[in-house]
């Protein structure tokens, strides 16, 4: 048997390429968008793609499934619970996938969303007992698959105590020695304190992971599943995703290649609408083109571009470097959208020799922001970070939207005062910071290294259990 | 933590980086000689590398623990058993290591080698439970590391026993759930039935390993591991392995690109007495440069460029694409070769073109074979196969030299006689074919597709057990 794991750090995504010796034939396990990393794979192997499923219709990136049958006859394959609008083969609890020495169990493991299945794979050229478990967004490393992403408190509370049931009787029945492979891995938001290792066994977990500890009394794990503060805040772009996946999303086929845009091209472009989103670091976009979005490519920039791309905007990009441009654009098209109109030919470069007008984002230090916080103003310190960094400790007096939600929240910062962002390190609060600026907001600065320097700095802040808090 | 595997296939070996992010630290394990491999890992993750350590001094490879030192001020670390000439801190049965929140503790671990030592790493970031054993050559995936490479039967059988104890005592101790990461993985000749994945559990080896089944009774697993039916034989340049990890090998520095030599300075270098090693496949060795030995670039070129090239000869490359000159070279360096002198520059294009000298070696299918053998007469069939495939079924009144005992014991194929090469399809008969050719034997062909053709033409085969065997 071949087991290979494909890892996206921006989205916290892993995928799976389980392979049969005996017949050639190989699966391939919630495929992601940009298909050809599986076909080289299954060529490297002297393979052939025979079956393609998803673990369940994910909220937070575009299945890649509908994409795999323009590049090889595969078979789909999905959860007899899903409701989808392209043919599948159905896989009911307890069905099982042979391919060669390769046996997958199918297991129904409702929680993270109701149709949910889980894949206990066998390798029979070793022996009859299952050797991993491909467990989607059900056991994670260290965390379980957040199952409050589909509705309201109702759906919530249901799809918790699945979750609780799933756990019990089918994922910590299995033997202590079997390999978990999670869908959801270290960078994802489908949990809130997923590990930094890409895989774990069940034994590791029924020991390691605090969430489990709490499931011999379903209430109490219930109720830490639905404790929100410890999730993070969920970016607008994944209300789109579920839809898009039991749908089918469309076909990419043949991409055209983003044209490098000359000044007055791509400035056309920006005045009739077109978003600039700069992918540069926060430092750099200290000065930028007007109205343009900051979301610096790196480990976070799906969910950052996710949050403040409309979903159907022309998108313009400022690239650091042009060899970043299929980066971006895969980045784009695997949260749902389109390709973008082209990017900046020259770069900032061409821009500021051109004499063509700049915005300045000014970047404080934290010493800077304390400075300013000791005279009396009308100073908004904007802290974008998760819920569960805003309870560990933060600046008194500071308003707390996440960045997730900053967009349909922006009516909440006020009008009219300058306002400070900050968040971890300065990268989530350049994100914000654009947006403020791009809505209006004229008086904006950038906390740069955010509350880890703020801290580390030894200045005050306060915490949830504070009364000053 | 993080946790990174590297593979290399031609020799079964998988190395690996270990980093802490609470300190930046990294540590290497089992460093191959291509050491640049780990200083990108670090550098992808923005991390130092501090630790180098080998589970123990190896026999199929040539260490690159003296060469990191040239690339980043790391600490090596050893077996307090180990006798080595070069200096590192020992570690003894016992000791940890701390680097950030990951643990090892160190499991001296003897039986592949007396000095053996384990690994079992703790990620405290999660807990305290240990989450994997590097486990070197001791327990792996679907067997145990071979005790026989040291010596004579005395030594050979108190390693087996030491062997013995060491996986009751020291890992099959662990819990379940623990994670194994063996360095022997597939593609090693370290085991007689290593599985085709890189990873398993203490729990599935306890469950699914054949060899450890034969444990409770001491003497059973002795013989089990003394079975040397069951073991590959060892390649020949594997003597000088041990020894030379032992007193350090010489630091690669920089290296010097081999020249594309235009052929007459080839064929200058040729006829000075250098090795020609053709890097095509069997097919097209059916024309080769007089006096070329074959062996392809592939899954298996490292033990059979070690089998067929004597230690310091200078060779000279023939490829099949410039591209694969460094895939080539690096081959040849992990085992312990100087660079080649050159490569022939257009290949057997120029060689053909300019009207030079060719021997064949005359390519059979398998009923080419079965027909010869039909009538009376002088033809030797040589099956240069691993003593368990011979053992499984073979051609009657064939004879039978391991490919990598061949070079010593030649003189057991008759001088005078047709002789045609065997193996299991095609490669390593290819390989002893072109050695016979070098050393003189005039008349040779190479049997295409080989003993798995053979018997899936439903040829005759006898087997251990037959009288006629």
């Amino acid at each position: 048997m071949i087991f290979t794991q494909f890892y996206l750090e921006s989205l916290g995504h892993a995928s799976y390429f389980v392979g049969a010796e005996a017949t050639g034939e190989a699966l391939v396990l919630d495929v992601r968008r940009d298909v050809d990393v599986y076909v080289a794979e299954a060529r490297r192997h002297g393979m052939r793609l025979r079956y393609a499923v998803d673990t369940h219709q994910h909220n937070d990136y575009v299945t890649g499934i509908c994409e795999l049958p323009t590049r090889a006859d595969v078979q789909l394959l999905a959860s007899a619970h899903a409701e989808l609008g392209y043919p599948v083969r159905a896989l009911a609890d307890g069905d099982r996938v042979e391919m060669g020495e390769v046996v997958f169990e199918v297991l129904h493991t409702p929680g993270h969303t109701p149709e949910h299945i889980s894949l206990l794979v066998t390798d029979r050229s070793r022996g009859d007992a299952p050797a991993l478990l491909l467990a989607g967004g059900a056991l994670l490393v260290g965390d379980v698959g957040r199952p409050d992403l589909l509705g309201g408190p109702a759906q919530t509370q249901a799809l918790a105590e699945a979750l609780c049931q799933t756990l019990q009787q089918k994922i910590l029945s299995l033997p202590d020695f079997v390999e978990v492979y999670p869908t959801h891995v270290s960078g994802s938001l489908c949990g809130g304190h997923i590990g930094r290792r890409l895989s774990t066994t069940i034994g590791y977990e029924r020991r390691m992971n605090r969430l489990l500890a709490h499931l011999s009394a379903q209430e109490a794990f219930v109720g830490q599943c639905l404790n929100l503060e410890h999730l993070p805040a969920v970016p607008p772009y994944w209300r789109r995703m579920r839809a898009l996946n039991q749908q089918g999303p469309p076909r990419l086929g043949t991409l055209a290649e983003p044209p490098a845009l000359q000044m007055e091209a791509f400035d056309r472009w920006r005045r009739d609408g077109a978003v600039v989103l700069d992918c540069r670091a926060p430092e750099a976009f200290a000065a930028h083109i007007p109205g343009a979005l900051n979301v610096g490519l790196g480990a976070s920039f799906a969910p950052w571009a996710g949050t403040v791309l409309p979903a159907d905007a022309p998108v313009l990009l400022v690239l650091e470097h042009a060899g970043e441009l299929w980066e971006v654009c895969w980045e784009l098209l695997r949260i749902g959208y389109e390709l973008p109109k082209g990017w900046l030919a020259g770069g900032m470069l061409a821009w500021r020799t051109a004499a063509k007008a700049l915005d300045v984002l000014p970047q404080w230090i934290v010493w800077e922001l304390a400075q300013e916080l000791q005279r009396p103003g009308p100073l908004v310190v904007l802290d974008v970070r998760q819920p569960q960094e805003w309870a560990a400790g933060h600046i008194p007096g500071a308003l707390h939207i996440t960045g997730a939600e900053l967009p349909a929240r922006m009516d909440e910062v006020p009008q009219g005062r300058p306002v400070a962002t900050i968040c971890g390190s300065g990268y989530r609060s350049s994100v914000a910071a654009s947006l403020l600026q791009q809505r209006g907001y004229r008086d904006v600065v950038n906390v740069l290294g955010g509350m880890e320097a703020w801290r580390r700095a030894g200045l005050e802040t306060v915490s949830e259990g504070d009364p000053q808090a």
